[in-house]
């Protein structure tokens, strides 16, 4: 029961400014007594005994136990044969859903206003499989994969999703006329579950006409749910529409209520050190978390202090449009949410 | 020799909207004097003697003398096992380079000023191998194809578009991080070009990255390329930063001069036969057309007419915001170009 007492949650800090902003979201969350403790924790991979990267035990143990993570950004391996631990870690937890929530906000101005929609991505198989081989020289396959088992898992949380946050509308993004099987069958599984959610309305759109759709009006679309590849790419583009990474919250959603949610930018090894970084994303995706904890209330007062200093103009960081210091923000949050009681 | 006499061009009407639009085009050509003569074509697929869907013979003899069509929207088949049209027939002239210009249209408001982009899409395998396989009950594999050949031959079309363009940079678009063999076999080969085309800048940038810089400044891209999958997309949401579909011309490409320009959008049924449709797409196609057979003249007079009659506003198509006639706009242009004379 995650909203009586203390919970504790596993904390990955990352790589580059990963332990400033991680600071900051601390701080905040200290300003609004929300019931969290911190196991901070480090996923540097390591080889195991077979040979295989794995996470550190001490991450996995953390999470085995807190079944919630909360993640900074992370240093993309160059090293061929190391995996990035963005994918292993979803690997490892068989977090099965990414959850991109995109809403326009208000006094960070972009070309489209009104944006408020959600994109699930299946975060398991498709072309995430690693499966490739050389055929003869010169000669590559990629192999995307889809089950009927994650295909109907991703749909029937989508279809919760959109009922327990209130939205109108799923649509399943797809190619199938051109994988008409693969895409076919994630299409299928969609349709079927729908038959179960009369409340939502089901509609279906080819991947291209959904980015040329999004582009020209994205208020048109609320919950849109697509296997892996194609929800990398859209929740990349629906987070530009409203500002970018900096500004856009992510979870990675497994079974049991298993979760680690992370801000999805980069690690931003120049500005890093420095206190120049913007903390929003990694502020927005423990928002997330409270509200996956069921702590509705500290997510509702830090996300407003969050909102309202944006609204105000005056103490933004860099990327905001602003010239205040990472620390200065912070404050002016943690001052907005003690200004609350 | 394409400069000397008249040109016989392979018309391909379409469905839908397509005759009308094409009549329209017909008649831009005769007000400017194209020495253009058209031979008019069905590409309504026929089964042939092994059992294959294929191009009807008089359309495909027809594109073989000319070399070059100008086609229409077509129907999509709904008939499982009927392939798209618009695949077979890039397929069967091996058309291996999608190539669309987008280029922000002056007087037609979209948030986006300046852009003028193309994106370079390998046109023939990739994700549209059309290889796929139960591999058991629920389980579904779609192979994803990359070839050295096809890879550097789409590289050396985008750095030659370049090089012949006037344009500084090509950006090849990949996710080579998650898929190492197949992508890194495309970006490979477009490194090795690269080096050849030392007066063009050369980037590689993930296909996340670009939909998200895209959104957020799309003025910073050039010559974009990359593989089948990715350009269907990629193109698509350019095409809705200037417009849609209904301003954006395209082009298949092939070997030894073979082509077949289109329009992109669909066929309207909903509007057919009513002269409400808009040729822009189609014409501006054809203007691309002209340019491939080396009738710059002739390209500029009717793409400047075009341009005119959209920056006037006064005769425009009701998806153009205004309220004429698909015959009324047709005749605007006609009397520009007649005007330039
Ligand atoms: C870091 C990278 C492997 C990852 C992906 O491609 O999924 C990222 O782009 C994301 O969207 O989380
Ligand atoms: C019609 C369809 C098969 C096609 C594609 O997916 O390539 C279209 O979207 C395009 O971009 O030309």
């Amino acid at each position: 029961n995650f909203t009586q007492g203390v919970q504790t949650v596993t904390l990955i800090p990352g790589d580059g400014i990963g332990p400033e902003i991680s600071t900051a979201v601390m701080k905040i969350f200290e300003a609004a007594k929300a019931p969290i403790q911190w196991e901070e924790r480090s996923v540097t991979a390591i080889k195991g005994p077979s040979g295989r990267w794995m996470i550190p035990p001490e991450a996995k143990e953390s999470m085995d136990k807190s079944k919630i993570g909360l993640k900074g950004p992370l240093k993309t391996p160059i090293a061929a044969g190391h995996p990035s631990m963005n994918l292993l870690l979803r690997k490892t937890f068989d977090l099965y859903a990414n959850v991109r929530p995109c809403a326009s906000i208000e006094g960070y101005k972009t070309p489209y206003d009104d944006v408020n929609l959600v994109t699930i991505r299946e975060n398991t198989e498709g072309e995430y499989s690693g499966i490739e081989h050389v055929i003869v020289n010169g000669v590559v396959q990629s192999i995307k994969l889809i089950t009927e088992k994650a295909s109907k898992r991703i749909a029937e949380y989508a279809f919760e999703y959109a009922r327990n946050n209130q939205r109108i509308s799923v649509t399943a993004v797809h190619k199938a006329n051109i994988m008409r099987m693969s895409d076919g069958l994630f299409l299928r599984k969609c349709r079927e579950v729908a038959e179960n959610y009369k409340d939502i309305k089901f509609t279906e759109m080819y991947l291209d006409t959904v980015c040329l759709n999004m582009v020209q009006d994205p208020t048109q679309f609320d919950v849109l749910v697509m296997p892996n590849l194609y929800g990398d790419i859209l929740s990349d583009l629906c987070a530009g529409l409203i500002g970018g990474l900096g500004v856009t919250p992510s979870g990675n959603i497994g079974a049991n209520g298993v979760a680690i949610f992370e801000s999805v930018h980069g690690t931003a090894p120049d500005i890093a050190g420095k206190d120049l970084a913007n903390p929003t994303a990694l502020l927005l995706s423990a928002v997330m978390m409270l509200r996956h904890m069921g702590l509705h209330g500290y997510a509702k007062k830090i996300e407003m202090a969050c909102f309202d200093t944006i609204r105000d103009k005056k103490v933004l960081t860099k990327d905001l449009g602003g010239n205040s210091k990472c620390s200065e923000f912070t404050n002016e949050i943690c001052r907005r949410v003690q200004d609350m009681d």
